[in-house]
């Protein structure tokens, strides 16, 4: 029932156990629900109780514990085997007495790990302030080690199984902006281009459908330009208006960001234009340049001297690691191609490009999902890197 | 700008500082989006950064802090002054030497509230174990307390304002679950049902449009049904099948979920169409028995006495508070229908009562949003509560 066979996830399991060695620690408790999926495949929206999947040095396969009624779900989606797949009672949900995280506590003692050095993703979104108090009390003889992004770096690196699907969330994100464009005119509701949006991501293709993307549609016009994660309203779309369209398609949870700006109307201002051009030659030279064994800082130095030479200058970051991700984020949290990240760049690992360029009362956006060849890069969706004006 | 008059907003607050004072705290650190969005009408897709409002007793109004590019969002959709909006540089954003939450603590110091007692929420989804334990570090004079659904509990008796919304959002949950109905055949992928769905959320109605909701469509079918939270597939739904429908509706972050069980084929098992009614007929018996002043549980009590009769009997909750809030989940986490909650109904709150019925290899579910009125109850859809057998 697995997405991957089973040896992809066991060698997934033998990195992620050769960087807690080195790290220090006996028992991981991973409460990210991309490396419970990465560790074990499970794959289901119930992240919102606690949940966690345990590796130990000491044992064969993690644990995956969860809410009772999840376990299913878990039966259904892992290789693990029905002894390493434990709910919790509903007693434990929402309670002010006991919490889910006493009993993944009482579990690891029962394990016999109860004194062991303990890994918790200190930073994952999940894995609440008070999950880890209560962790902590119902393990007080374990040492605890902060192993947030230990199995994030590990996933950097995809395998060409999970660049196959990569392909097929980049085929589906070529509809996703185009129906997009398509959709922009003036009169129309955002909220009814956002519909059509949704309804491609799901779609997907004849052949294949797509999983919801982590992150909502963006497609702000106007002054929310300026406010890049406010989500859509039901006023339409004006005429000669630029649209900034952050969009993404989703397969088997692996994504494919992609971005364009869109002018709706017949009179793009120059300056626009011109700072589409720039940005776009930018994007085709940053993304020609890159080669395995590069720094990720290099790639963005490319650019930042590309577009210097228009007297242009970007502060943030242009690139972010990207795959395998459930709800707030797409995003990976490690590598960024941005200035002091010496992240050497290897065939598999996959990062979304993005250029935003923010001027005081315009600007323009153009990015490309890709991964790193053995020669340069392959860039995920189809969709022309330009400024489209719908006239 | 704000979604309700300022007068609303200084309510809630008033109310939030009562129940701070009563519970020793002096300063607020709310980082649920759902209570920053209640304290001061913030909405962005910003979550997957930390954030907080922090509401103190020494002032008139909260700050909102988070990451600069989201302050202009804060800007378009709060009433705060620009001073009381405050971004963190962007170095702060997923790096290894700082945290956002340190941000906070020197900002909390900066106002002189360094050395006063600070509530935090402590199992709020996105305020993590770190972002504690940051706090605490740039707070070393301060005593710490648990604050957690210290706002929730205000934001279970809605406003009239607020009701206004939920209704609209009803509106649109009567078509997304018709349109969900309507779609399900024999041959058509889970995920074009799953994107219709969508497609009917956003657009709403010809007045009004939709919001995400802060969970996704679940349309199980098959053996699948007893793995609620396993997310669709594009496998084409079956011949002589039955799916459970979970979505909702969302306006402007106001949720109406809604329940029903759909049978794809002629020939519904007598078994299902038996516990189908059983099922309708204790909802339309337990909601007509709500009254203000009753306790939750003993709205529940009304249900379970029900099905004994017919030798019935549902282990879980089977309501719980709803209405504003963001992914994860739309469930407010305070009262529930069930044994031992003692919560006391009264006008405006807001539930969603659905009633899941599982056998070994059936099943049948039924739902309904309401909100408590000075009579009774007022349901926010208007789909029929049956079994629907699409032929």
């Amino acid at each position: 029932m697995t997405l991957f066979k089973k040896s992809e996830y066991l060698e997934r399991l033998a990195k992620t156990k050769t960087r807690m060695a080195e790290a220090g620690i006996d028992v991981l408790v991973a409460s990210d629900p991309a490396n419970m999926n990465y560790l074990t495949g499970y794959d289901g929206w119930s992240f919102y109780v606690p949940q966690c999947v345990v590796v130990s040095l000491d044992d064969d396969t993690p644990l995956w514990i969860g809410r009772g009624m999840d376990a299913a779900g878990a039966r259904h989606t892992t290789y693990l085997p029905p002894d390493d797949i434990i709910g919790y009672p509903d007693h434990y949900v929402q309670s002010l007495e006991r919490h889910p995280m006493n009993f993944v506590g009482d579990t690891i003692v029962a394990r016999g790990w109860g004194n062991k050095t303990v890994g918790v993703e200190m930073d994952a979104y999940y894995f609440s302030a008070r999950a880890y108090s209560e962790l902590q009390k119902h393990l007080p003889e374990a040492r605890f080690a902060n192993a947030d992004l230990l199995v994030n770096w590990i996933r950097l690196v995809k395998s060409d199984a999970e660049i196959a699907i990569m392909r097929q969330a980049g085929q589906i994100a070529t509809r996703v902006m185009t129906t997009a464009i398509e959709k922009l005119a003036p009169g129309v509701r955002e909220c009814d281009a956002v519909a059509a949006v949704y309804q491609a991501q799901m779609s997907g293709t004849e052949t294949f459908g797509g999983d919801y993307p982590a992150i909502v549609p963006m497609m702000p016009t106007g002054d929310k330009t300026s406010a890049p994660y406010l989500t859509c309203t039901d006023a339409p779309y004006e005429n000669e208006q630029m649209v900034n369209l952050e969009l993404a398609a989703c397969r088997h949870r692996y994504h494919c960001p992609i971005a364009r700006t869109a002018y709706i109307g017949k009179n793009p201002p120059p300056k626009l234009v011109e700072l589409a051009e720039h940005t776009v030659e930018g994007l085709n030279i940053t993304l020609d340049a890159i080669r395995p064994g590069m720094p990720a800082e290099a790639v963005e130095r490319v650019w930042r001297d590309h577009i210097a030479k228009a007297g242009l200058e970007k502060e943030s970051r242009i690139g972010y690691a990207m795959g395998l991700n459930y709800p707030p984020d797409w995003g990976e949290h490690t590598a960024s191609l941005r200035p002091g990240d010496k992240t050497e760049l290897a065939p598999n690992m996959t990062f979304h490009m993005i250029l935003g360029m923010w001027m005081d009362d315009y600007g323009f956006e153009c990015s490309e999902s890709f991964r790193v060849t053995e020669g340069g890069c392959e860039t995920f969706a189809d969709v022309p890197r330009k400024l489209f004006v719908k006239q």
